[in-house]
């Protein structure tokens, strides 16, 4: 079985996340302390978040960890199934 | 709200998988293809694993990725609110 990335549904959690409430990376790596370069490459899941600044986006955004990771195991859940289903197919 | 590390709770919910299927260190990494001492580190808490040996690590443990973080998420709740309550009470 070939795995999701945790780093790209991570950040495509965030990004659904931070466009849903209207904000700019700008706001939201501001709030979060960090970089708006490091923030873009997280939500496009090119770089691992560290757990502290995992946080402190979370924080920005206003969500919780927990929250993060129910909706993030939801979404793999989803993903795992079509990348079975591709496989079963071939 | 003080969040929990991320990397603390994946570590215990790794260690905890290993301890209950009877396993050492020293098998599941080399399952996975990384160093005992990668994955002592991991389960401790103290590395943050990259996606890619994440996923190597819960593939030699059985696990997808999607349960992992269900299981997480579960436990992600109660610790948050456990922090919250000793927030509350101060």
């Amino acid at each position: 079985m070939t795995m999701v990335l945790l780093r790209e549904a991570v950040g495509q959690t965030l990004r659904a996340a931070r466009t849903s409430q209207g904000r700019t990376l700008r706001d939201v790596a501001r709030d979060a302390r960090v970089s708006l370069g490091y923030l873009s490459e997280v939500e496009r899941g090119q770089k691992e978040a560290s757990s502290e600044l995992l946080n402190a986006i979370c924080t920005a955004l206003g969500l919780s960890l927990s929250g993060v990771f129910s909706e993030l195991s939801a979404e793999l859940k989803i993903r795992e199934g079509e990348t079975l289903t591709v496989v079963d197919a071939a």
